[in-house]
Order: structure tokens, then sequence, then C-alpha cells
């Protein structure tokens, strides 16, 4: 089989194709014939060897990715032979409070990823996707839909009546905005770019703010808000916009902690977080439970995630460079086949 | 009556013995004989002017304190002439998640506080406290007490097995140690004095760590529990010391941020707080709900405040001056009459 | 002023037209002049003598109006003359955990309701009402909606995906049903009428059942799920339905118990409930402060509540008497013109 | 090796030793030495064919037990060979909310259990144990402890100050009693034998009630505790001792229900569980990670559980019909060699 491997040091010309072996499924495992992948801005950090320098090469890329069972080992009876399932990012997190080492099971670093055309994972690594999405749409779920999910949802308890921020429209942001909806909230969206504004705008953002016009951004969103403040914040920029966030939140509110896209350090004043009784909560993804939850969820409301465009697998650096770039307005794909 | 004021500018110098007329109880208030205060050092830097320096002048400072019912306004039925209560640092709060208005109900500024020989308070603003406790001890709840048990099971649900983390042995931290205790948790102590950890390990601290002599004492709380982590911290050093609780927090714990003594601000990774799924809940004190249920476990359990000196009213500034130099171990009261 | 009294006994024939004297408004009060009245099940109850024979007369029935504050006490500066308020059943109960006696501090009996012409509350009593609502549709907030937002968000947390059932078409569940799609859950809607059930679908109802063609609609509601059962549950009937909710409800769900229309008491067995881990959580009604947090969605929604019918003041006796047919759907009110 | 099976038929007299081939661990498992068993009152139904008169025979009963891992199948990394592991009840609830199979995967019926000298499970499905237990302490925290700690923990997040009602002195309240003493809450014990009484105070008790002198226990408990009522009971007696548990419940309280020792069904008056918003929480027995931390507060309050007798393997019957005649006061266990 074909895959992508990080190979002889980090960078986008680091980046492989490569023949392996077929792998073949062990008791309690699953073979998958992979049939698209999704790209997260952790997978283009991980080739680029920022996110995590020391980890050892070679390494197949990508956590997220979706394919076909195409055998089933020893003991496995949760799953047959040509269900469509996707990946977990955390293999190990099964659900409730999650192990240290259950956090480290991730896919695509320190394990090998989704970018090979057949893999091999435990069967509770997997799970089946909604039928109505198309391959592309479900290899989106494993990070970006879970990660917006369990922030709203499994920790953030977001519901009717509230506001909820998101920062930007990455694969996070949009998905959030999504869900959010669907619970009966209404959206505040910042952008750098007017254009995705207004793709914001048609996917049912109650307001933008273009970031760039407006640096005080968080004192703009809370004056929409009539004085209050926002409900929730889904913070995928960490120390670089923490501080308009602070401005941004209610009283009582809750800020989701997702990712450091705008800097994972900064000198920070935290007076806010007790004078207003802030919730900062960090969240890495999410467990099984909780993406079987999202996907009753996404099944019942015929959800459909927004994707950019789904590049082949052949030229899977496209994809990567096109995801650098920021153009993109949705998830990023790699179809196989 | 008698009181002090924050008096024609900010500092030690500008607090000022004045006489006041006596105040009477209005529909719903009523009047409070002082029998105890209790500094926080928030009432320090209220003097000093480094709490909020817009603070309209002259102020009654001090937001705890213990008195006797002397007389009751109109419709008031919750309490009755000779009942001895507390006062609610946030006058406003009684339970469930607070407006932003409530908050900013508290005593000491902006509100006067509770320096003085008579009092007029809301009924609902005042609380009666546990009998085995003498008017210095039940002058310290309102504010240290009520903080520790908001953080540790209001918000923090600590529980039997736990390790909770306290920096320091200010009242906050003491009261954190002792309620820690009650929830069958295990308590890890901070402080820069060996004198203050051998009594802090007397009041049942199952470890201690001088960080003068450690400055990595984030790491060494991880170690003492295996290197797990600690379930909770009690966070009052604020910008200053959260890097070394990022260490010694485990994965999904929580650290409740009541303080900022060590600095408001500061350059700060927050990239654990993601990748360990922590929590940091910010927190002002708490509710009269809280209150209540507080009081309760402090009566059934017989558990006594620790305090470091009462000093006269007459002698309320060297009050301030103990408290300044941080000698003290546990709380700094004064006494009326 | 005029009001109606239950008078010298119990019956519609002791729901008499009365005056009494203007009130007026004392310290932290606020005067109103009612606008509309909502009638609840408890009200025919408290009528007839059935929900509390020992009640003293005589007294005003009707926990729930909507008014327009024509005069303020001294103190009170949470609302100003003119304000459009609707009242709360329980006075007494702000947030949070509540007391027993905040439980019984309820309108149309023990304390004096809504059918007069003014009355006097305490202005934390009464609380803004949406502006797109009418008078008749904001009359019917106080009971029957709390009671369902309170159920499904403050208590129940049910979110987008989850099935609903919901038992009948009165008040309570005719809200159910609607603030259930709010929050992206679907619902399955009991009834006695197939008329009803048309009307049920057209407020969105995912499926119906009509339980006289049905008596095991417990397992069917279960069938329509896939064989898992529904999430939730918002019981009315009590003992006469509960044994067939238990047969509906997933392993882990919730029945929210709000009434026992159906009966208090019957020969039940509770196995399921352990076998199941299903809570039952009994529920009166809801705080101040989740009426707060439901007028925020039903205004950011423009939810419009279902009104069967506006009865004038005059009439009122009309109102009970059609309420107690049962032919109703939606709200039965009554309108001070 | 040798193990008991219930053969033939239900009853006490179907109970028999056999012998068995040795069983190997396959990938995934582990192979245990059982050094101990523990029994539950469901067992002695389950050979009594009162549990599920419908469980295919033969079956080896019992489902709590300790042994030693004597050997490990391929890919098991979570334990080693000498591991003195206990083992699961549900042997697929790892955590967060159970799905219905994972409630059914349970040992002593449907699946074989731990009246055998040797046994194969997954390494998911047995926890290692606190090291200062004996065999038979360890072998008594499966069902018994971990129902206890969930009641308590998990699902009723007791606290200090609360008190905690336990019905008679069995295994589960037992636990409770400890359990709840740990998490700073008194308890009230009820029982039929004065005898028991005054072992229950020797444990901790704060109250004793025997409930033969006093049927109306409810009110008697609610008394104890200034008429407010009792923050928490773990329901043993289900449908027969429910109708006084809501006597004895205070407002917003909480009821556990992990058995019908008393009775499945009864007439009952659900009226209270409404008026006084109680909770009943179905409950069974708990998940791995509830387990887990249950072990750990065990081993750091070096907690030793109550062991009435431990009878030898091969006197299997004398534990079950010691058990039967309700003498024991504490768990009966069994020991193997």
């Amino acid at each position: 089989m074909h895959a992508y491997e990080i190979q002889g040091g980090f960078g986008l010309d680091h980046l492989k194709l490569v023949k392996r072996p077929d792998p073949a499924p062990g008791p309690g495992q699953v073979l998958l014939r992979m049939r698209a992948a999704s790209l997260n801005y952790r997978d283009l950090m991980m080739v680029e060897g920022s996110y995590n320098p020391k980890q050892p090469l070679p390494l197949i890329p990508c956590s997220d990715g979706v394919g076909e069972v195409e055998a089933v080992g020893e003991g496995v009876t949760r799953l047959t032979v040509g269900d469509r399932v996707a990946t977990l990012f955390c293999q190990g997190w099964m659900g409730g409070r999650p192990a240290v080492e259950e956090l480290r099971s991730t896919l695509g670093g320190p394990l090998d990823g989704t970018l090979a055309e057949l893999m091999v994972l435990p069967d509770q690594g997997v799970i089946r996707v909604p039928e109505h999405l198309s391959d592309g749409e479900a290899a989106t779920l494993p990070c970006a839909a879970l990660t917006a999910w369990s922030a709203l949802v499994e920790q953030g308890r977001v519901t009717a009546g509230d506001t909820v921020l998101v920062q930007g429209t990455g694969g996070v942001s949009i998905f959030a905005l999504q869900f959010a909806q669907l619970l009966g909230a209404r959206v505040i969206v910042t952008s750098s770019s007017d254009d995705k504004l207004v793709q914001a705008r048609r996917l049912g953002a109650w307001q933008e703010i273009n970031y760039l016009d407006d640096l005080e951004w968080g004192k703009t969103a809370r004056a929409l808000t009539g004085g209050v403040g926002v409900d929730h914040i889904v913070e995928v920029g960490g120390a670089g916009t923490l501080a308009q966030s602070l401005q941004a939140i209610r009283v009582g509110g809750e800020i989701t902690l997702v990712g450091v896209l705008a800097g994972g350090a900064s000198e920070l004043s935290i007076v806010p977080v007790f004078m207003k009784q802030v919730r900062i909560q960090g969240l890495l993804v999410g467990s099984r439970q909780a993406f079987e939850r999202m996907n009753r969820a996404i099944a019942q409301h015929e959800l459909r995630p927004v994707v950019d465009r789904v590049v082949p697998f052949a030229e899977a650096r496209d994809a990567f460079e096109h995801l650098k770039s920021g153009a993109h307005f949705g998830k990023v794909c790699i179809g196989f086949e």
C-alpha cells in the first residue's frame, strides 16, 4: 500500500510518498481501506516540526480520516466488513475523564496517521459515520467537529438564548457556528477577511467582526450583547487573543481553549478571570462517547460539514500548501481512490 | 458611633477614626452592633489605593465582620434582635449564577464596610454564624472561609482521595487546608517560611514545600503524587505562580483562581491548559447559599478558624501593619470594645 | 378594585367577583395593574378544593399573570412605572437550590393570586417579559413555560440529538414541545385526541402516539428510537403514566416529574429505575434566574406561546369551565381589558 | 480447576462443585488464580432463581472476587503476572454514560462468575486493589463498595455538612456509612436489630433508628435534622421503604435507588417527589473509572471493609446460608485454598 511519511526531517519537502507492506488486523483490530482524510492545522505543524520537534520519524501524518472496514480481526463484534468508519483522534479515550496515556494515544503523532491507503486500528478506535455524509465530509469529524461539539455541549453546556463567539473561520470555528445554532444559540464570528465573514453570515452567523478593522473586537462583541458579554467563546487563538476574549466574555462566562494559533505565550492580565468569575477550560478534542452523541445530532439534523475542497491523494502536498495559505473556507480534505 | 474612614487620599496615614451619626434600619434592614472585624489582603490594598484607585472617598474599609442585631426595620422576619450575624461580602448574591451588579455589591468598597461600631444592612446581607465560634473566629468567615469553601465544594467538587495544593498560609489557604481534610482530601502546602510549614503540618497538611528553596515546586508537587499531578489548586498567587501550578496540576485538574497576590499579569504559556485539559475557574468569594452550606459544615464539625490575633478597635492601624508585614499565621482580626 | 375570590367553600360556584380596597405598594414593593391572567390545572384544583383542602378562604386564585407597573414603593430600583411584568409562581425562589419556605411562597394559594385588577408584590417577585408577546401570551410564562424550561434546560440538560417525549397537549407539554426543538431535540407527543396530535405535528412534533389506541405507548416510543429509548420525558401524568414512561426511557435517561394529572399513587414497579439507571427528578416550576434565562431564549427566537383563547375578566368562570372540559389546545387566558 | 455451578435448576441444592478444564488467556485477556470471592444478595437471588428465572444454566455464580494474575494474553500491557486484582461487575462499562450492552456485561449472570479457582477476563475487566487490604477485604469492592461510592460521590455529590441515611447494615449500607464519613457527612442508620445498630455506632454512625420499633422512621429521621430532612438516602429497600424515605428526605434531596430488597412494587404516592423536588437516581454499581477513584480514596485513608467472615471455598454453600439468615454484619466472603 501507499502512504505519506514525514521522512528524514521536518518540512513539506520531507513529506514523501512511500510503499509499505499491507498491514493485517490482529485480535480486536480492524483493517480499513481509507477513502478520505482531512487536514487540521496540527497536521501542518507536525509536518513542519513545530508541533513536536522530538517526534520520531518516519511518521505517517494526519489524524482524521474515513475508511471502509475491509477485514476484522479475531474477537471483533462491534463492526463488520463494509462498515464506513471515521478514526478517533485519541485512540484510547472512551468516555468520562481521560487518563494521561489516553490523551497521548493520538493519530498523526505519536501514532501513525491517516495518510495511508490501509490502516489497522483497534475496533474501539474507529466509529461509524452518519450515512448522509460524503466521504470527505465524514473525514472532517474526528478533530474539528468533535472539538467544537465537546466545547459547546460536553464541557460548555451551551443552550438556547446563549451568545457564542467563534474566532476566525477555521474548521473548529465553522463547526462551532453550525452546532451553536442547533442548540438555539446565536453566534458572533470574527475574521480578518470580509469575504469569509460574508460566508459565515450565509451559514447563519448573527453578527460578524473584522478584527483587522477593529482591534478592540472584545469590547465590540460585548456591546453587541447589550453590554452583558457573550456566554461562551471557543478560543482557537490562545494567548494572542485571550485578552480580547476576556473583554468579550460575560460575568460567569466560559472560554474553551482549544488551540493557540495566535500564540502560546504572551504577557497576559488574568485579573478579569477572577473579577468576572470566568471559566477557562482546556480541551483536547473529545472522547468516543462524545463522538457518538455528536454523530447522533449530525444525523438527526442532516448537518453538512463545510468542505473547501477535496485534493487527490497523489497531490497531498498541495492540500497542505492550501491550508498554509489560509485561503480556504471550510475543511481541506484528501481523497483516496 | 465611631468608625474608620479612608479619608482625603490613600495610604495607612489616611485611615482616620471619625464620628458619624448613629444609623437606623429602614424597611427590610437590620442594625448591627459590631463585635469583630477581620482583615483581608484586599482591605489593605483598598486602603493603599492599589485595589481600586478610583474608589470615591471617604470609605469605611473592610468587608468582613460579625455583629449583634440591635434593631430590625419594618418587614424583617428573617432575623430577630440578639442574633449574632456575619456580613456578606457580596450583599446581593443570593445563589445560583451571579449577575454583574450582584458581584459589585461588595462591602469595604464600593460600599462602606465593617470598621464601624454600627452598621445598617439589608436582612439578606447578613447571616447567622455557628455558635461554637468566638466573635473573632466568626468574623473570618465572609471572605477567607467562603472563598476556600466555594473553591473546593461549590466549584471544585473536591472529594475523598483527591490531592489539593494550597499556596502559602494566608487566610484562604488555611481554610482550604482545613476544608479539604473534611472532604477526605490530602493537602500540599507551599510557603516561604519553614516555621509556617511546621504550623501547616500541625493543621494536618500532608506535604509541605518551601518555594524559596524549590523554585520548581510545581514539579515537586507532581512528583509527590507519583507523577500524576494534583487534582485541585487554590490559586492565590495569580499570574506569578500560575506557571508552576500548571506544572503541578493533573490532566483534567482544576485551578481555582481566587487572587493575584504574586502578580496580575505576566508572560505566561497557556499551552499546558489545553494539552492537559485544565480548568481555570475564576472565583469571587461566593453566594449566600454557599455561605449557609459552609456554616452547616463548620457547625457540624466544630471547625475552628485560625486567628493570628485580635487587635483592639482603637489600634486598627496596627492590624493593617501586621497584615502587611506578612508575619501572621491565620487571620488578623479587630475587636470592638 | 375588582377581584375573584374563592369564598365560603370550594367549587366553581364559590368563585365570586368582589370589590376590595385598592392596595398600595410598601417599601420594596410594586403595584401592578393586571392585563391578563393564565390558568393552570392547579388553579382549577385549587378552586375545587382538591389541591389543598386546608387552604384558608377567601383566596384570590391563579398564580400566573402579567400587568403594568403603576407605582413603586420606597427603595425599588429594579423596575419603573410602565414596565410590563409577569408574576413569579414561587415569590421567594431567586435561584440556586430552593429552601422549603421559598417553595411555599406561591401565588394562587397560599398567597392571593392574579385574578385581581390590582396586585402588590415585592419587586423581586415580578419579572419583565419579552416585548414581542401579547399580554395573554406573556401571562402563560410563570408556570407552564417555566416548568417546561426548567425540566429541559435547568434540570434536564436536553441537547441536540436528544429525543424528548411529552405527555398530552396541556400547557407544560406544548411549551416542552417548542423548547425541545429550540435545543435541537426531536419530540414524541402522546394524546387521546387525533385532532390534537395533528396540531402538535404542526408545531413541529417528530412523532405522535394516540395512547387510547396504543396502551403500550411506552414500548412504541422506544421502538421509534430504534429500540434505544427516549432521552427525556416530561412527566405530567404521574403515577398513572410512570409505568409506560419507564418502558419508553433509555438507559441513563431522565424523567422530570412535574405533575400527577393521571394519579398521585398507584401500584408501581420501580425495578426498571435502577436496572436502567433512570433519574426521576421532581420539579416545582423554577426559580427567578431560570425565568430570566428562559425569557432571553424566548425573546431571541421570538417564540410564541400557544394560546387557546382569552376570556374576558367578567366571564372568568367560563375560562375554568373550558379548562375543565379538556377541549382546549394551548393556554386558556383571562383578559383584563 | 474447580468451580461451583448452578446446575440443572435453581436453589441452593443445585449449587454443585464441579471440575472444568483450566482456561487460557486469549489476546487482551488475563488469567486469574482466585484468592477470595464475596457474596452479594444478588448472588443468592441468582442461585435461587428469583433474580433472573430465564438465566441459562449451568452458571458459575458470584460477581465479586479478587485474584492474582497468573498469565497474560497477547497484547496485554495494563497488567503483569503477580498483580492482585479485583473483578469488575460490569465488564464493559469503562466510564461516562453506560450503553445498555455495557450494563448487561455482568459477572455471576449472564456471564460466569467468580466461584472458580481460575478465571479468564479481558484486562480491562479487572483492576488492581489497594495493598493494605486482605484478600477477603479486597473481594468486597466490586459491587458493595462501588455501589456505595457511586451513590455518594459519582452521582450524589455528598459533601461536608450533609446528612446521609443508610437503610440496614448490608454491604452497601456499611460502605456508605464509611464513605459518607470520609466525605465529611454524618450518617443515620436504620436496622431491625439493636445489636447491629450498636455496631453501626462503633463504625461512626451519628444516629440510629430501629425501624421495627419506629414504623414512621422517615419522620424520625427528618426530626433528627431539625425538621429539614436528610440530604441523601442510599435506598436499598426499594418500593417497600420508599414512602418513608420520601418522608425523611429534604426539599431538593436525593435518593439513590440501588436495590429493591423490601419489594420491587407497591402502592406508592409520588406526590412528594415533585412537591419536594426530590431526585430519585437509579444506579447499577458503577464504572471502571469510578472504581479507580474509589480505590484511590480507600488507599489514601487505609479504609478497611467490614468482613463478617471468610468461609472456605469447600463450604461455599454455608456462606450462602449465612447470608440468607441475615445474621451477618459486614460482608460474607469465600476464601480459596
